[in-house]
């Protein structure tokens, strides 16, 4: 039975229609669904600028652009799986622990039918909530995360719960693999000497833009295999990992980072891992230009979709 | 039986969701419908700035922000209308003739269910479109325009169809009842000084805005319902009608024109008469700031669902 | 003893210094002063756009243009008060009754010393707060707010404290003489046809946009009076109520209202009031254009400081 | 013999082709010519935002828009005059008195050769240059002053030339016949109470916002033409003189004024007047949103032209 | 005899004057010129954002910062080649046949002329009409294309001319010489995976930026040399050739591409060959951010002539 | 003594306050300060696009994102230097040797303290005024000049004083080591292909964005490193040294250049000089996208700062 696929552009203006990921269908019911790509429009986790909960609309807006066919892969990735536009996760503006029970319950559904989720934030906060639904269907979950910052701090203003602590509140909730988790993108000046190895303390591995540049683009996805191994792996990806001339469009910029070319290059060789599910956060519409951020967003997810497609295609 | 009507805004944010208007259902079929909205996003007749095409996903935006109760009627306009986002018409940029036939195949399925449209260009040249699908429903039609520009010039660089030709073409035609049809908010510089009468002499009332504003809002009002009497009625509302100021997202913007309140105050007086569809034309979202003139049109159009509504109400 | 008083722009150039409101020193000592500028850069209340934690900000940029003499009542208004910049309460983003808190505290503050503030919001969930400080010190008070909004709905998403509940909130703690309380412009379609007639059943006087442009500007201002009488007055005042064409960088921006001009006419207007503190709410920067809300809002403020100083010169 | 007219928009569309005013022809010699539109491209003298050097660009951009036939006087301008595109004078960027200098030169240029000059600035400051070369022909001249400033300071910052201060410095030099002198639309906060009758003090007559306003245009016109009689007037039009919702690009807004439509009513009341020049400054591209402050500036030059052209029809 | 070379930016402010492409005489004869400048402003070719026709004036106007003399082949390529701003063609916006007919026309003149061409498009759609021109000079002739997509689709919507088609059209119509073509830079999603290879059973080489990035700048430019030999080559550069980061003002971006350093390197390795022809397209202003893709446009034209002057060098 | 360090926004929001670079305090006396961040909001220099007056703001605003501990030298540079902002120097706009004056005298007191300044521009002129103080108190200095334009043109429009001709005024007024000097990054077309040569006439080495290139960050520190030696030097950092796509907001932006990661990394490199000040100039706001030039501004200004804390804990 064929899966979900976009509407074809070649037959019908990309610029028309209702606005969904891909021109995929909408639905509310994950039927027939391999992959379910979905907004969660929160962003009450922001410590400065804010705004995110724009990004899922945003990014369907420029994911229009996207085609079927992987240039690299060389196959069409929804010959490999069916994939639906899920919609919003229902989130309360202002209240964060609320939400997080909101996410959780929105995703477990997701989880429990084996859809694989492409969760559009958000603020980085929402991910703590998107990995208790994992947690719970798969019990804690290895942790790939690319990002200019660690999100291990501890406390905000006395605060438990922002867009800075997901990571750690997410390992003293048990819902991570430490030994099998590892942080790639770090740089920018930090609020202590010892923030990265904070973040090693907790048990994460931790490369940092400057290593990064050093080893390479290969030799860092060598170490993420090594660490992730087969471990059910959750891929997040603040967009901020990518230097603010490719991504000016997110809340806290940290200059001197990637290419997206080479963001790129280092989704690409992922392949192999077990990732039993992706988000994209940090996307702030209105300090983008020219669109290009939402655009590298809509292309980062395309990219999980092809890891997704490649795995599939090589079990068949 | 209930009809269509928006999600509750006071129960789920603004910001969720697949981006619809009003945040109503997204239906292909028209089944269980009185009105449905719909987008047009054909720019190829524009003559300057260019972009229309991204109007009906602007508009759409910021229609979230509308609630369902008309401040001054005083009714919940989806206790008198069932109400679907139909999605776009699937038009051909580059080749207005074939876009023509896809308007006019669209807009029949509409009209031949008793559904009044309320569509969203696009810029000025869609309107022949919907007049033909009109006219084959009801014969000629009255027309009712709200523009800073006649449109009836004849010819641009030698051809018969663009933004600024649809009225003239539509005469030619024989959709309009000329003697019932009324252009009003005609200003800014003109390319012969027998442009006003040229309109006069096709058989069209036009009300400068010059006389607009010495008569005044009401007798404007006055002038109108005295013209249309009982036609069947074409309203059609360029967005360049109201003073760049509060439009500036428009294409061939001309200034001194009366402010959005001015335009409410005229929209609201317009009571009692026979709208057989409505159309929304010229928002370029690209030349916009702060989204002002995307979300006066979506306001436009809520306050063409509301005449709808009060004549249903009148009518029961 | 000379007050405080801003820098003399024709000495040193507005682009030069430290950005205070109208190039006032900034200080963290109320000693001295009679009216203290402040910012309450809250935004966690807001239900669609965001930012305007970015407003006490903007709006201090552009109070660099202001001059310290006013037009109409022809005086240097710090010949009549000494005026400071206070700096910003720290709010906490993403909590709200915190925030509430810390609000008032800092208020309390300026109420005891007698300082009359011009505070500088944040969404309108934070006159709330100050609201609480108010009722501190002069029990109950008079509201007067100008505001395309109630702001009296009861609950979004079940949640009590958002930008849409202040007042309704205020009345149930009984801080406000809701007998001497007024609001004016309201406009905009509703979520229930019965949203007026709820502010009104708390008690609240409520013009809308429609009526106040029956009335005119004059008559408004006599009817504000009337109702307000010599109680202590609170003054809130949302950009939205002017039009988005002059206003574009708010939250919830209204279309059909008064212009900037009617706006100042209003307040100047209101000499001979019992003012006990001000607000100016909802300036979205990321949203403007021009700066021009911003300006405005910055303007509205120097209107504030006029009142207080004319009331002050009539009180000598 | 048939003077420069534009190219024809219903042949050529206006986007084609080097930007000239209104696609006039641009010539460097003045030979046929009765007026000339020119650009002084200098904002040396700008005291907070800056940028108008860009204005001439901007508006020959948007004067693409414009249209040869009047629609309140009925005529082709360029029936009865002959227009070139004069280019620019070459300013000296951040040396204001050799600006002059060259200002002064380059207009004797026109005056000489009777061409009524259509000057677009540059920000204030460069009107004396402009009035040094009209009273060396003309002798000392009458000055119709649109504006929100009356730009009759001493000195910024112990500075005699900025954009504040030129008309103390035209009535120092004896450029202008005081007494048949009127500035019209001055509004905003002071620097001090005294500012306007320290423009009266030097013989002008002063007509603020707030009179303007309760007089009304036509009382305004009959004042402004009582006050010039038959004197050679020079006309300079400073954008901040509408309101910034119709003119956000502009270097000093000030909140509070007339509307466009108010704006182009006053001036189609000036037929009669004996212009012998015309200037529109402060136009600031940058901060301009959907480049309506640029449209409105070449539609205000557009009505100059009318001007000239109905008193050149009235003098056959 | 000297020719057409730029005004002194040393003597008149870059920003002075009627904007002509880097301040060179704008005219409408070739006589006297080896090398014309002109603007193609056409954009109803586009598939998804629209607005190319505004590009040429945008190109023209950040040309004004380019300088004669070129930093790396130290020469000042005004004393090579003779160049002229030759204006626009006159095209007819939503008629795409009728206007390549007025491309073929108005380009025919420069190639009879023995004029190198340097085009400013418009959509990559007018490229087809410029080759037609070319091979009526020239017969078949090489083409070199810098460009993310690869522009051989068939068909969009069933029709044969777009922006997405001119490359196959231009082999069906005999224009190249596809053994001697080769397109670089190509990546993204494809709407089939025979995408790359449909081209390459065109006739034409295909290096995709996977490849190019593998392989190396040097290596490219000896791949391209060794393809073209001593054809007759028209060399076209679309803006998207290069990231977004570096080109945000385009229709189609594609994330993941070169640098515009990278852009530069390669178009300097690329003398010897026999350029008959150059364009630029696909920018579109309104998408752009501080202008930069516009002046990596007007850099890329000067290398154009670069390339030009130092071939004529080289035969001197 | 500790010495003044920034608000902790770990606990106090980055977004609440009046806005000082990186949230320290704001104080007029340099008593107990090791270094100065200071701006000089003069842009009158400017050749092209304007604004950079507002650049000490923006950056301020901007700088709120950063935090004291470095990622790479692992110190909190708070530990080893006492820092403050020191407001605006009070320039004169439109009058540069006044300026020239206010800036000398204005450093000459930081330097005469031994406070190391960190400057923020203005544009390129301000500089000159900089290194006259510096010179007073330290003899002839050695430059290190990052920029991709050498600014030692000797006149533009006769003139002697721009942002183009600071360094040859510099040299001519003996006011530089030019043995010890270097200028690094130039690039873009020349007036004259000796312009290059011209620069080292005057004795400066100069290695171009080409030679960079090929040589490598880490040769580049080396060059520069040999040519200072122990001299004491002052650092001047244009932010148009990094490429329009990291730093699209400023005044002649010159495509083809170095990414932010390539500019860190060289500033990195350069521990162990005796730098005695730092500017950071030609920033203007109104063409950044994103605020990421003012971003990785204010990061340039804090690298600055972690280059003296290291020297000055290698000192104890």
């Amino acid at each position: 039975m064929p899966g979900f696929r976009p509407v074809d552009s070649l037959k019908s203006p990309r610029f028309c229609g209702v606005r969904t990921f891909m021109r995929l269908p909408h639905r509310t019911s994950v039927e027939g669904a391999d992959v379910a790509a979905l907004g969660i429009p929160f962003d009450t986790g922001a410590t400065y600028r804010v705004g995110s909960r724009f990004a899922p609309a945003a990014i369907r807006d420029m994911s229009s652009l996207l085609r079927p066919c992987h240039p690299v892969f060389g196959i069409d990735v929804f010959d490999y799986c069916s994939v639906i536009d899920y919609g919003d996760i229902s989130v309360v503006p202002g209240y964060i622990e609320l939400t997080y029970e909101k996410i959780a319950d929105g995703m477990k559904d997701l989880f429990d039918a084996d859809i694989v989720p492409l969760a559009m934030g958000g603020d980085h906060s929402v991910t703590l909530g998107e990995l208790r639904a994992a947690a719970e269907k798969h019990g804690p979950v290895a942790l790939l995360q690319l990002d200019s910052h660690s999100d291990t701090w501890d406390l905000y203003y006395g605060k438990k719960y922002t867009h800075g602590t997901p990571f750690r509140r997410a390992i003293e909730e048990g819902l991570l693999q430490t030994e099998r988790s590892i942080q790639v993108g770090m740089r920018g000046p930090l609020f202590a000497s010892t923030d990265y190895d904070s973040a090693r303390d907790l048990g994460l591995e931790l490369i940092d833009t400057v290593q990064m540049a050093e080893i390479g683009i290969d030799k860092t996805v060598e170490r993420i295999k090594t660490r992730v191994q087969d471990a059910p792996v959750f891929f997040t990806f603040d967009i901020d990992f990518v230097d603010p001339a490719f991504a000016p469009g997110t809340g806290i910029p940290e200059v001197g980072g990637p290419s997206s070319r080479e963001a790129l290059s280092l989704i690409r060789g992922l392949t192999g891992i077990d990732f039993i599910g992706f988000d994209l956060v940090e996307v702030l519409p209105q300090c983008d230009s020219g669109d290009i951020t939402s655009l590298l967003a809509a292309n980062v997810l395309y990219e999980f979709l092809a890891l997704i497609a490649v795995r599939r295609k090589e079990a068949t």
